[in-house]
């Protein structure tokens, strides 16, 4: 791996990571996510009503919320308003299916969670850096809970971190920026567990196709990654 | 593979496969495909205005909705209204970034291909049945753009086909209809192109995360029935 | 009546019918209904709960939403969002109202008709022939609540159908395909039941006013048309 | 005709009309019509650019909202916002569509007059009062037009004017108040030109359908009314 | 104070006024209200519910609407739809506060007075006409409930009333006409209760900022306004 | 002054003042403000086109947008959908306003300068925390262009602040914290030049109306608190 990234790293290497917890003092959890450039606050609100269709189930729900602010990109992003914007949709969506998938509804007991991821400044990676923060702050929220009696444990079955891998110039390579995103030739998101499954997988082949062995370079990668990942979630979110 | 599935098919076997095309008078392409029960109307409607973020480049577009009829599934789907569905919204998105992975948008020329592609009855694998029915309508559209002498070849760069994959009852299988899908513990929607390669892959672990030996099980299963799709497609298409 | 249309038919000819029923698998009832080029699925789903301002009163309900797929048209026709089309909003409204004036709405229950009907491919005439289909939908999902034992007759008090008449290059003519609708000098729509009554009657001067004599004539054209269609509805429903 | 009406008309007697002219001081016409108890408020604006879909044509256009204000019915009403009410659409629909029949679009130029029908009180008949209020300001604003040297007459090729009429206990009568039209079995709009002939008729059975002897009854007191009508328009308009 | 203002009046005049009240026969309340050519119908509204927020607590809640009809300004002003007016949303919100600061919302009781501004004719001072005339027809509809033995007295603490000053070419002047106002240096609308008390001032320095000693001028001249608006307001209304 | 605030502050003192200016990396200006607990992003991006209705005539533009993170506040804050909150509408035309009260447009040229300030944690005033904050980021994107050689010199005729005051448990007191402003009987908010002149004045009795006297008393605490803070702004900013 001798080629030189846009920003020096090696093509195995992640940015540098700064997780700062209980960054806002309302929410149950809240962190600001900084990975190189991008950066995001989480936070995860309680509110004591689960979602309507689990009414009566004695099961629990989170939900997410994805949006950048207009000084996040490079030109001024135009707030959603009566349109909401598809991409930041697609986000939200895959926020909140993910963390559902470590979370033990049964066990969070008739409430909801609400994550709110929001980019204060994009330079690639912000949903992957969404899902590896709001995991963070949605597991503060329900030491909270813990804390205050209403849940008898914290109900995760699991860590959950996020990452993108992708093949640039022809080269594999892991968490790209911004520069190394807009010249991707393929592109993958990967959600994983602390004990290396998949939560969920998504390659995109933006300008052609790939093949069955880019896949596997490229998944191998995010493992790496996301382990790193994980290992920075567990050091800041302490005993649970 | 002994197990027999809700439809008596054998856990690799596609459903029963139908592509009518020219369905419709208007649109320059349109086809109805039916795979097992699911049953989805593609048209393609060619306007002669590219993007405007492509004008002056002299690049064509190709872009897709996708909507389901409010009686193609067992509940009555209420319309989108103002708050566009985020299932939809993705779905679409999904369409319009594959089939352009495959279409030469210079050789397309400054015009826009709109693909639309209406659920009108529901049994599993829309999204993926779309993308198939999609790309046969597309390609129709530009035979006719051809045969006006607007383009001179019918501008693609490989044939490209969809299927849905998953893991039942701890059983990877291919096609799965509704009442599987509901059930999957993991779900796997992969876009491939004839020569296979992925365009597109995305998975997700519903109700518990995934190894990378299902992984490698699932995605097997859908290439060998992307296969087969494309053969249907190409019979269909005729020559180009 | 010498003059040839432009599909060869006679002045007071309607156009070749074609009814498909039980055209879907999830709606109570569904009917595929082509007259001519025009092709309008009719779906009929039950809900077991009436309109809110009826709740307590023993009544049911029955609605109507119309929507042009886009690929029905010569120009892709754009999807209603946020800013519903005046035209189909109009529409959708008659197809209830003319309903509801066939339904015994206390015999009914409390329970509501959701009645689709969605254009597939539009060649003029798409509102009658949305009429016309529905009714026949609807009477299917009421026999499948009579069959349930949910009610104890089919609620309805005379059949229904609809076809529009016009005055084209000075010429009175019955059920006028799009090409004969774009150039009318009067258009109008009637709606009648099985004994020769009216349940509603928009006439417009498209182009000029009309007199009372070519009302009349008019009249007359719409009563035979309704007459037809309401023999083979009969013939498709059976006995109720 | 021995039957006394809530407010003891003739079955065949217009309600008192008032027709207060150059109401505001702002539009190029406007008239505060009154009959009975309903009041509108009747705009007409000129903007010098006709419709986008007339633009080079050298043709005008005519368009017309209509609205109510919440204070004007028994029942506060909620003002249309995002979902525009479908009553209020297809009434707009109705006036827009039948002025024009009585313009020379040609001879207004490429112009556009913007009506506004806003219901300050409400007592039936509101669209009709509205037609025969819209008539007076648009001309009002058309004679401005000329006056200023714009156009060379004023563009109309007859006077216009709309009653309702309907079957209430079985009785048929001119010009519904909110009570009756509340109790009405049969309800007719007629929308006619000063030389008798139709422009628009949209009769609706209510209740039951209607025969064909009732709607000739009907069409002959809707004459009688639209005939008083236009006589007042006249009187107010003055030389053309 | 010896100029001449555009319509003859001296500084410190202002506009004739000129309240009719009962001028709709729905609403409980309901005043027409002109200050010289701006016109503005006000109409109070009760529903025997009170706001959500309230519910339970025994408090009743007032709140308003404001709107432009098209026809109202010089140049046709745009309904509002999907996307509210800011400037409207912003009056609507001052019309309800300020209306609320003089009721006694406990003896209200739990239901609702919903208050609806319509201006017909603007010129200048719309919004302080609106809470004028507004305060008027509220106390109307306060009066009926308690004719009805809804309530025991009128729950207000004062009456309320509202003017526009300015700064125009150098001279502080009262009761902005539209061609003062648009040429203002400096903007003020002031609410005061009857005792000379203030309610809401809100001071715009439009082109350039405003020094001390002209705020004290402009609040005098306000003060000598609002109270010559009360005395109107006690006339029309009489006893409580 | 021997009452001792919430927070142990004198009834004349600011919250501790804190701004990190070039706080994102995008926008051409930007400011973190943190006055006590309330903290706000302030970014200001340029655009090298002017606002429609200043085209052509050599003038800029200067608009605001203001939001709050759904973290924010103590009950988590629903974003703006569809429907605009009223509230923020109105605070995001007073930051628009008064920011171009103090830019010269004329030397601006034909560019638009949009600022956004998302409140990332409340705890009152949030409005006039942004103005504040606001204005620094706005003199940060004219100093650019200034750099950048597109205008001659920072286009600003004066410094601009703001700050609240009201009556609390009657007593006067200077920039309220949020339990403070939820408890108040007055509400202002001032906005001003560093040369002590007003650009805007907003006062509200909330419980009750207010005297001139406490008027006189409130704008004279404003003062002092403006004052302060256009010294903290000229210390960040520095040469112009």
């Amino acid at each position: 791996m001798d080629m030189i990234r846009v920003d020096g790293r090696q093509l195995d290497q992640l940015r540098p990571l700064k997780m700062t917890d209980n960054y806002l003092m309302h929410p149950a959890g809240s962190v600001l996510i900084e990975t190189g450039h991008t950066k995001v606050i989480c936070t995860a609100c309680v509110e004591e009503k689960t979602a309507p269709h689990l009414k009566g189930t004695g099961k629990g729900w989170v939900t997410a919320e994805y949006a950048m602010l207009p000084g996040s990109t490079a030109d001024r992003k135009k707030r959603d308003g009566v349109k909401k914007d598809g991409r930041s949709t697609e986000i939200q969506r895959l926020i909140g299916r993910s963390l559902r998938s470590v979370v033990d509804l049964d066990k969070l007991g008739e409430r909801s969670i609400y994550i709110d991821c929001d980019v204060i400044q994009a330079d690639g990676g912000t949903r992957t850096a969404s899902i590896t923060g709001a995991f963070v702050a949605m597991v503060q929220a329900m030491k909270k809970l813990k804390e205050q009696g209403l849940i008898e444990e914290v109900p995760i079955t699991g860590f959950l971190s996020a990452v993108s891998v992708g093949k640039v110039a022809d080269q594999l390579m892991l968490d790209l920026c911004y520069e190394e995103d807009s010249r991707a030739q393929v592109d993958m998101n990967v959600i994983m567990t602390d004990d290396g499954r998949f939560v969920e997988l998504q390659g995109t082949g933006e300008e052609a196709p790939f093949t069955a062995e880019e896949m596997a370079g490229l998944v191998a990668l995010a493992k790496k990654g996301c382990e790193e990942l994980c290992r920075a979630q567990k050091e800041i979110i302490g005993e649970l």
